[in-house]
């Protein structure tokens, strides 16, 4: 295996990686907070100690810029020794105990303690864009290994090197700590050969995937189809709507505008909190809103996008968006005349929105569409069309009015995440963050991606009855 | 309708019952804890109070007979009660908390509070085998009622007039209470058709189903395929093994056997805890065991199975398992000769056991198998052939020796939950209790079917990003 060029894993390589992670899988189930802490933290110090190479490389391989790659590594590194605080704080190692009580069912019963175990090797299916935080120590890898799980990751053909560069150090760091290197592997490909493989693999017991609606799809087919079906965390697209309301925007159309024209833009329109549809309704400043929008989309520097596969599926997005009935195109920069795309904003009806599922897919890159509504009642109905977002942003319902509760309340039914300033790009990893929401945003949405609760993605509760005392002597890690 | 003759709900009559329960949605979603306790209470009582007259009527569907049911009625009254207690602690209104910091990203963050809201309308599979604690007014109702989500109940056909009249009650209670009738509906019918119209109707958000694996497996194929896909939680069946170490019965072979057959046997084995596989560590009281669990089974009563189809399948099952290779019968009463259906005890080796996985299905009604094994090995590797089951039973695991840890484990890694005495039929009602496991256990493992934390299934995290006021003074209630 070269380190300048792409590598399939072959089948037989596949075998050995998981058979390496099958054989760490016990003794990490079994580790303490001490140890699982150490290899958190001492991750994060290796990939901030390498930061300066590893950003070189990143955008070697993304084009994403070195600004917002060294934030990527700052927010991966913050993610690591959060997750190091959680599991000092014991909370995979969290026991319910309800001792026995004497009588007859139902109110008498047995000892019961509920622990909860590691699922075992989890399957992570990198993203492309974001080759940190998404990627071989992104924040997926960071829960499982915070649950005591040994990851094996898909790295993503998009950023080989970096993958391998980021995973050789992270076998340094389980080499310095005396660990199984089988705690954290990885296989390579970019046919789907290598990712059937993996998620058909009988000793992976959970698959994390960051992808697309059809690849996830498809990889949950393949999860549920499995003599032995396992869970499929995948995080699937969204097309994230912002709700501009009059009060959003009175008197602040240009600063909203910029702030929103720069979220679209951001990274190229590729993340997966890009705001993809703006519903907005009439007011004295939706003129000028959308004219101050238009001028600074023309404004934002684009860079080439992560994939050439992928700027082909933006331009052939776009094309496709521009020829359904009753969209009028607001801005669309000659899109296939230079190597970095252009943003594009369209503009439709609600009516015309609602009926026309084809507007309702997300194009991955800098494109949005106008909604015009009239009421709140349409608002409602936009969303719902919608079905399922990581996100939706509200401007401008800060008093509480029956129209607000209307929209926020339909916001809630469809997205894991609510906004009311702001733009959803850019994703806190905090205790109360949600990353998941109704499908297509999650096939579990009651799951999170990013914030601390998702390394309960990767554990299993199991009911003691009676336990013997050895065996609670544990205080909830495995034997 | 009349209350005699089994019927097959229309589409019509589909879609007008999840019309009235998405209508009602909203309200019960925002319904504070005193009203969800009120509810709760409430058809505790009306079963309680009207509990001869639904025994009797349960008896006549399903032939398990006045104790067992009256012992039913108590656990879901039980069950009910226990859910209007978790709502009353506020369970499904938790928040969490994290406080705007300053400063820039990741350290600093905007302001964020994770709440919870029902998934919407859930429709509930009733099961056969437990005409009350798994059907109209079961676990799933209660603890979806108590999540703030309105249940259509898809009745068993085994018990249709029971379902219809339990659903009365609990509609009388409604009425009493001035909450709207959407609250709780039900449909009925017997081919798979209605279940079908319910899993696809686009106002279902969720599906709960405890039933069999085919079953179980097609509807979560559907849940699936659906243009919006929902969770489906399904129970789908388990063998349940029993180890038995020679410290678990020496001395108390007897005693040890009659407990067993009584549990093998519980319900005409009609339990989805009903013990199917007796893993056995020779010692000097195997001989007296099994001679005393022939002696006690034979000397079981049985009744009547739930329904024809079910005797018929049971019939199959122990002529299919009396065909396979290797296999030696220890007691096969006249199956086919009477109405009741006789117990079934077989006996394989270790070897042969994990090589035929016809012998690892579940056969629902009064048959185990007991599978030799020489070693703490041999049990791991006929732990692993099973695969996924609700329970394992470990008697005589109480040193702690390495032999017991490697069993302990291996039962860990397949059950969700792991019993140290007594028999796994009766399933506590605890906040400890996980009633699931992996897969065929469950479709989704980390979840349970029983016990407090049963709620959780039909919550979603909704992160809020810098609410206002307004809505964060709802306190965890939706708006």
């Amino acid at each position: 295996m070269t380190t300048t060029s792409k590598h399939e894993s072959t089948s037989v390589e596949i075998d050995s990686v998981v058979e390496q992670s099958r054989t760490a899988a016990h003794a990490w189930a079994c580790s303490g907070p001490e140890t699982r802490a150490a290899l958190l933290r001492g991750l994060a110090s290796a990939i901030e100690h390498a930061q300066p190479e590893l950003v070189a490389l990143a955008d070697e391989e993304t084009f994403l810029g070195a600004a917002r790659l060294n934030g990527e590594v700052a927010r991966t590194a913050f993610q690591l020794r959060a997750f190091a605080d959680q599991v000092e704080s014991k909370v995979p190692y969290q026991v319910i105990d309800d001792p026995a009580v004497a009588g007859a069912p139902p109110v008498g019963h047995p000892s019961m303690v509920r622990v909860r175990v590691p699922l075992g090797p989890v399957a992570m299916f990198a993203a492309s864009n974001f080759p940190f935080a998404f990627s071989v120590l992104g924040g997926d890898t960071a829960s499982a290994l915070a649950a005591g799980c040994p990851v094996v990751v898909k790295a993503h053909p998009g950023h080989p090197r970096l993958s391998r560069r980021v995973h050789e150090i992270s076998q340094g760091v389980l080499v310095e700590l005396g660990l199984p290197l089988g705690i954290l592997g990885m296989v390579e490909g970019g046919s789907v050969d290598v990712g059937l493989a993996l998620i058909r693999h009988p000793s992976i017991a959970a698959a994390a995937f960051t992808g697309s609606k059809r690849g996830g799809i498809a990889l949950q087919a393949e999860a549920n189809a499995r003599p032995r079906p396992i869970p499929f965390y995948g995080e699937l697209g969204s097309i994230n709507p912002i709700v501009v309301l009059p009060e959003g925007i009175a008197g602040k159309e240009i600063e909203m505008a910029t702030m929103l024209a720069q979220s679209i833009t951001n990274g190229t329109g590729q993340f997966c909190t890009s705001p993809g549809v703006l519903i907005v309704m009439p007011s004295v400043s939706t003129g000028t809103f959308l004219d101050e929008l238009v001028g600074a989309l023309k404004a934002q520097k684009t860079h080439v996008m992560l994939t050439p596969g992928m700027r082909k599926a933006f331009d052939n997005g776009v094309q496709g968006i521009c020829a359904r009935a009753g969209l009028t195109t607001l801005l669309r920069d000659d899109v296939n005349a230079e190597s970095a795309p252009r943003p594009y904003l369209g503009r439709v009806s609600a009516k015309t929105f609602i009926q026309d599922w084809q507007l309702h897919e997300e194009i991955f890159g800098p494109a949005a569409l106008v909604v015009d509504v009239n009421n709140a009642e349409e608002v409602t109905h936009v969303l719902e069309a919608i079905g399922g977002s990581l996100t939706v942003t509200v401007w401008g319902a800060s008093n509480g009015t029956s129209e607000d509760v209307a929209i926020v309340r339909s916001a809630t039914q469809i997205a894991g995440r609510v906004l009311f300033s702001g733009v959803p790009t850019g994703v806190a990893v905090t205790a109360a963050q949600h990353h998941g929401g109704p499908f297509p945003a999650s096939t579990q949405p009651s799951t999170t991606s990013v914030g601390y609760a998702a390394l309960e993605r990767f554990l299993r509760p199991v009911a003691l009855q009676d336990a013997p005392a050895w065996l609670l002597s544990q205080e909830g890690r495995p034997i």
